[in-house]
């Protein structure tokens, strides 16, 4: 049978060619195994490693070992593990690489991670369940020193099948090292959104997701090695903190405005973000009342230092903010480095009288929250 | 400066918790730095590892070693190398892994590569440019087995500008272990067809990029492992093959075609698709000629046993066949491991009057060839 032969041929080559760069060569790991009693094995190719440590936000112990087993490949089960999506990656004699058997990526400025679905029996609100899907647009529009700009944008269910209809919008900021694919490939904001949607739960809405980090993006494009994270302390460092803020409102806003049917009101955009994207969002929210009405402030926080240096207006006026704030939203776990600030920012909106809601959970400065914070804060937005 | 402060710890926590799972807790690397006279600089932090390789497209003469230099940081610098993009990465004692200095990846079902750009004097027409840009969307469909369907569409400039106009659509279909991003991610088509368009060389089109591999999408949603390629062979395997066609013409195609202003005509609907994807293609083209009215492939054949078998009509009625396709592209590399059955393949078609274009250029089974296919097959569809 030649078509054998050639259906053969065709797959081996096919494999062999691809290792034209440094690739397994097989055996194939199947890795992560989510097994029925969700133990979870995971598999990882590396016959010349000394050590393979599994690495994982599930492991509340810190990382497991895994055992060297035929053909090279380290293996270990751990669990049952709670149902969530965990960033996780393997630490091969130090160095910590993704999951080659897993598709899932975790994108980032820094570290490679994967991610790992535990599923609930049944489907979570951050997972794919079977309702109306909205769709996810990578966008690109023309930003500061002439550098194009990357934006994620996320359309609801039914967007496209009701073109008189205008929606309101969410910017929503990448935080320290993630990138504007983030919030979508770990976040799960697509899937939360078209759940809460079908359940009535949140008003169908746009969801645009920039990159924080306005300064590594325009040296990218001009061959320079990225500045810092602008989240670290210097003058420079400061003014890029301020680069997003700028960039939203003289490019963001105005290319969302004029290529989406979004509606064109104060009440109808909120602005939120995580960790650093977090600081940038207090920021762009106090210092622009005019163009956002709501504000979802997630493991950050603004110091009273800076609401009283920055935006004593605030405090000054809380009967105007609280009128200017459809939702005035905190959210952080109880063992996140940002716990101590975010309850000194608490702290001083309660002394300032400035009304706001939000949620304080367990644990730290982690996607698992960030998941929980949006599924609880995007059913108050606009409404 | 409290305010110093605060947003000095805030970064250097930030960097700590991101450490939750196994992260290079620096020295960061700065990778790859490609320098004026296209020499790249590449860098990877491995204290511990006894050897480490770069591996990647552009290296005719194998992988390269890397020194190790301060702080266990790895180093080699190579080239000058031609511009343009290249799949690499790095063999750390036996191990492919990716650059975590690098966000430009390799999306990909088993290994970790990432994306080196050396960049012409003038950007090439894969390049972004500054012209207009249009946008790509990630959708899901409902797909066979009560599934949920992953595609990658790019629309055109001007696309949501123009709600009167309708557009030409091109289906194209991942090769073996690609995913629906890879002809994005790695074939950037979307800055091929934005610079072919500004410059008046391409049709503004649609451009839908599926995930080839149905079964495994099918398996991996049902919790199960995924089975082998397609490609190989077996009964099995041979009916996946054909999964994607009774995907695309029961599921995919009528998605798009209520979902996107799509010409639903014959004429204005091309499939190609790459490798794997380029076998799938043929079989769709050719099975379906009443739904498609051009064909590419790229780095792919059909043997004239399968074409005498399953499609004897084609070359039965070559006039037919030959009014029925406006374009019947076919390209492959000189070295690349299909060139043997693609020129068996042309030769079937010479044989049988089957009218056909194409090219065939040096080099292998690589993404540099298949961008050079797209740049000059895009200017053939659709006119």
């Amino acid at each position: 049978m030649k078509r054998s032969i050639n259906r053969w041929l065709f797959a081996v080559l096919c494999i062999l060619q691809f290792t034209a760069f440094a690739q397994p060569r097989g055996p194939f790991t199947n890795s992560p195994q989510v097994h029925e009693d969700k133990t979870v094995t995971f598999e990882y190719l590396a016959p010349n490693a000394q050590k393979v440590l599994l690495s994982g936000q599930f492991l509340t112990g810190g990382p497991v070992e895994m055992k060297k087993g035929e053909q090279g490949i380290w293996r270990t089960t751990v669990g049952p593990i709670a149902p969530d999506m965990y960033p996780y990656n393997f630490e091969v004699d130090g160095v910590g690489v993704m999951d080659p058997g897993n598709v899932n990526y975790f994108p980032n400025e820094r570290f490679k991670g994967s991610i790992l679905l535990v599923p609930g029996n049944q489907p979570r609100m951050y997972e794919m369940r079977n309702v109306p899907h909205g769709s996810v647009n990578y966008e690109y529009y023309p930003s500061l020193e002439n550098s194009t700009g990357y934006l994620v944008v996320y359309t609801p269910p039914g967007y496209d099948a009701s073109p008189d209809k205008s929606f309101p919008v969410f910017y929503l900021i990448s935080g320290t090292t993630d990138t504007e694919e983030t919030f979508y490939k770990v976040g799960n904001v697509n899937w939360i959104l078209d759940n809460l949607i079908a359940e009535g739960l949140a008003k169908p809405m746009i969801v645009v997701m920039p990159y924080g980090n306005v300064a590594a993006r325009i040296a990218e494009q001009n061959g320079k090695p990225k500045p810092e994270d602008p989240a670290r302390e210097s003058e420079a460092s400061n003014a890029r903190m301020k680069q997003l803020e700028n960039d939203l409102i003289k490019n963001i806003i105005p290319y969302i405005e004029s290529n989406y049917r979004a509606i064109k009101k104060r009440e109808s955009r909120a602005i939120g973000g995580f960790s650093r994207g977090g600081g940038q969002t207090l920021r762009a929210a106090y210092g622009n009342l005019d163009t956002f009405g709501s504000i979802c402030c997630y493991s950050a926080s603004a110091s009273p230092k800076d609401m009283d240096n920055d935006f004593s207006y605030i405090g000054k006026n809380p009967e105007q903010t609280n009128a200017q704030l459809k939702l005035n939203w905190v959210s952080v776990g109880n063992s996140d480095f940002m716990y101590p600030s975010t309850v000194e920012y608490m702290n001083y909106l309660n002394a300032h009288n400035i009304k706001y809601q939000g949620l304080i959970t367990s644990g730290g400065h982690t996607w698992m929250n960030v998941k929980k914070f949006m599924i609880e804060s995007l059913q108050l937005l606009f409404k």
